[in-house]
């Protein structure tokens, strides 16, 4: 798939027209991101050519206990490798890239195509899976124009919390697809331009087949608030503020970190970068020139601060109340240098990611404890902003683009309902509105679109170097063993002669409370022998499956009255052989 | 603690003054609620008399695994217990009157002084538990005082998500204290009186020695939401809605349920009830006439509804997305008679409790996809509203009151903090700024309130009919089993003449997944035996233990290393006697 910039729209049209007649189809398969937040990846698919859009990972659930993170299943485009163009990525975060060095391998290492400050992160992440060398990456941007057998790709520029954010159209012989990326429309951006409303307008002027369209926020009224907003409330906290100021937010959100740089800077702050992944995003932001500042606006980490406190702003990670992170170490007093006091100003400027809720608590209450002054999530100041358009900005890109149908995706299904509810509203009619789910083939003939095959696609859970489908029955064993802990019991069975002796050993761990196991497993053990001596048949005839069956139905029951725990009980009958 | 109406004021205060020569102490002791949300008990002590100010219950956090609930720990009332006067019930939630069934006993049955709702709801707790005939329930309303010993209390009305919510006034000999309980001021309220601003200003004019205020929103800017805001809200969703209106809320919110049966009733619509504690709320409700509507309005669960779609309300419980709630039933279609369907209206009028987010998540999205038209938390409309002030509802209660000292209580630390901070930007000097830890002793001597000695009291967890102090051990085996599974292994031993035979069996479960553990298995059995092979003269000297030390080590390395996770170990060397 070559790249070739400023390529001439009317021949394209002219392709576009001839190859009508063709009976080939489109096929729109969503791999991830419309059951979830998350895990974002769409196989766009005509004739005998595949591109990909976006390869993300996403986060596990509460209770899917062990799990690290969720990539997308890619059996799919596994048995059609040979027909995958190149994989698009529409911006560089995480649950649009970070499935990329657990598939690539796989898909033969397809063309990569990306913008500079999404190259740079993915060439980060491939660096750390030895993979860097492997992968052809190529950088495209909003006036990039890739064509290659019947596909045309052309970008548009969009706004969200990481430059270079883009949307993607892709031309094929039976119409104009628009995938939105991660988008909203902000009008006073920070440091970076204002969406590309012109070319989305031309798209939507020279006609949209079917718009894929972000409905993160599809259940959020009005417009979503503009960075200058959260720049203006930030300057605010950050002007009064008496001490040191402690910035904690993801080191994704580059555009926010710029602000911060230049709020300091503005207020003769120094900055000290606390966290390797804050650390890398400051280091790629000035390397492409996203801010620019002297280098003596950076204190070293490994020199002692001597500034006045008013003269010093930390940017740091942890704002999810992550453990391990510069915010947590800091607020702990086991940070090197670092320990938050009376006269802080501590700011969390990020949302609280669904699940995170608790471990943000523990963390705004010990920095409260420590005395400084706190702003977080729970208050109702503009210190944050999310990246994704609310429905005034859904409703934009609609009208923009004016599709005849109409694809949301990014989101739970309840959120691809509302935003459907939201297209409807502005005429799209109910039979042109397609609500996928993971997996859905989404195929058009010429004539309509219609949803075809439901592709079983389960996303894939990797835990530690383990990367496997997910296992249903490991994750119920998982769910019983932390609600009700686990009891191994033993039964040695040894031959005497013509007769058996048993002997029983229990071990019980994460079960009931530690006072009441001795009592408890001294009943078992009672329980146990009674058994064996009602079953003694079972032994002599070698049934020892149908005895286990026995003392696992009999042991369960009895435990269930005593305690109403289920744990999980592991019985072996070890029939000793001499 | 004898109940005596209408006393007369002037008597009380010469008493105090009277005693403000001795050398007695108030001490203050909050056994929960200001760490957390929920678990919500205070003592207060003079001399040989002591109050208990609610006996709540809390709900774990999600990784406490296996836990039903938690209540507050009550060591220091049980070697108190002669001292206790009475328990006063501030109002008929669960996060204040839950742990009741689970104390009492241990205390020797004291006096609970409680509004009607309140007792109504107490007693249906205590009758789940056959208590009911023991305890001594006192009703007690707006406008009762009661006098015993040394103190004074009286009530003062003031606005919740549930009638007949009061603060307490509790004079001593050294002063007077108000705790506020649970408590918004709703100058509209729906279906019962505003809060008692007379009498709360009363107090503050008679001298507030120390104010305990509710700190649940402190972080919220403004006024709180008055409750026939949110009934406006909800008649227009229920006005326009064509088909059935299924609206889910907590049992608990009874002042929601009056209005929408309100609603239901002005548009027609007979309203059935679904679950068994919204059946009950209904009840109670109905019984005290805070809901007095003709029989009639409501349908029998019973019978098949033959109205049409647009003549019926459905309310009923679920609206954290429970498994096993009506709503959830209804959703999949397990529900015996109803199931949600494309022209359902469904609105979940409550706020979504930290760590249910994702069930409710779970639930919408198959509320949605049955093509239910949807309203829920997300939605920025008032359908729904806190039951507690936000800040100007915390100022108005310092302002009125006119505290000398301020004790922020009910939430987490740093919801104290932040209620510290508006306290302070009233104008209290920040010394008179008191922010208790969970069994911290706040102690007056007449001259000022000081920190006493810090109690240990961790909360109860009750898991089944276990109830027990925090295992931690337990806690801890439960992550490591919820995370990475168990790994059993047995190693038989047995004699052969002067050599050893050895014979391994390994179960794992809720380990990697499925396909790998073949493998692994085959590998641990082959590292067993070698480092059996290696350490021979263990097995003769009978040091099974130091061997079992040795495998435990070096099975953790290898599984470690293979595949970064960390299973729990049981290891059990079985030597056999023959």
């Amino acid at each position: 798939m070559g790249e070739s910039r400023h390529s001439n729209y009317s021949t394209i049209f002219k392709i576009i027209t001839y190859k009508m007649i063709t009976t080939k189809t489109i096929k729109i398969i969503p791999l991830g991101g419309v059951e979830e937040i998350g895990i974002n990846c769409t196989a766009i698919e005509y004739d005998q050519q595949i591109i990909v859009i976006d390869v993300g990972l996403g986060f596990p659930l509460s209770d899917q206990y062990g799990v690290d993170f969720i990539i997308p299943n890619i059996d799919y485009l596994k048995k059609n490798k040979t027909k995958i163009e190149g994989i698009i990525i529409t911006h560089g975060h995480l649950d649009h890239i970070g499935g990329l060095p657990y598939v690539l391998a796989d898909l033969d290492f397809p063309q990569v195509y990306a913008s500079r400050i999404a190259i740079e992160l993915i060439s980060q992440k491939l660096q750390e899976f030895e993979l860097l060398d492997k992968v052809h990456l190529n950088e495209v941007n909003g006036d990039s124009i890739l064509a290659s057998g019947d596909f045309q790709v052309q970008f548009f520029k969009v706004n969200h919390s990481i430059p270079e954010a883009m949307g993607v159209i892709i031309k094929t012989p039976l119409g104009n697809l628009v995938h939105t990326g991660d988008f909203k429309f902000d009008n006073t951006p920070v440091n970076e331009p204002v969406a590309d409303y012109n070319r989305i307008a031309a798209i939507g002027q020279e006609g949209v087949l079917a718009l894929l369209s972000d409905s993160t926020n599809s259940f959020k009224k009005g417009m979503s608030k503009s960075e200058s907003v959260i720049a203006s409330s930030l300057e605010e906290v950050i002007k009064d503020a008496k001490g040191r100021v402690i910035v904690a937010t993801f080191a994704s959100l580059l555009t926010r970190i710029q602000q911060l740089i230049k709020i300091a800077e503005k207020y003769q702050r120094k900055v000290l970068i606390e966290g390797r992944s804050m650390d890398n995003s400051v280091k790629i932001a000035r390397k492409l020139g996203y801010i620019k500042v002297n280098q003596e606006l950076f204190l070293n980490p490994k020199n002692k601060i001597v500034l006045p406190d008013n003269k010093v702003m930390i940017l740091a990670t942890g704002s999810q109340g992550e453990d391990m992170a510069a915010l947590a170490r800091m607020t702990r007093g086991e940070h090197r240098s670092i320990k938050i006091q009376k006269g802080d100003t501590v700011i969390l400027s990020a949302s609280i990611i669904p699940g995170n809720d608790m471990l943000v608590q523990f963390l705004v209450d010990e920095i409260s404890q420590k005395g400084a002054k706190l702003y977080y999530a729970a208050d109702d100041m503009n210190l944050h902003s999310s990246g994704h358009g609310f429905q005034e900005d859904q409703k934009m890109m609609i009208n923009f683009t004016k599709p005849k149908y109409f694809i949301p995706v990014h989101g739970y299904q309840s959120f691809l309902y509302k935003h459907a509810e939201t297209a409807e509203s502005l005429g799209i009619p109910e039979k042109n509105i397609i609500i996928p789910r993971r997996g859905q083939i989404i195929e058009y003939d010429g004539k309509e679109f219609k949803k075809g095959a439901l592709l079983a696609v389960p996303p894939i859970l990797v835990a530690g170097n383990t990367v496997g489908e997910v296992g249903s029955v490991v994750m119920n064993d998982r769910h019983q063993l932390a609600n009700y802990g686990v009891i191994s019991i033993i039964v040695n069975i040894i031959p005497k002669s013509d007769q058996f002796a048993a002997e029983i050993k229990i071990i019980s761990r994460g079960f009931v409370y530690e006072k009441q196991d001795t009592a408890i497993n001294e009943q078992l053990e009672k329980k146990i022998y009674e058994l064996l001596k009602n079953n003694k048949p079972l032994l002599t005839n070698n049934l020892e499956i149908k005895l286990k069956e026995i003392i696992f139905n009999n042991i369960r029951r009895f435990i269930f009255q005593k305690t109403q725990s289920e744990p999980l009980l592991l019985i072996q009958i070890n029939k000793i052989k001499l």
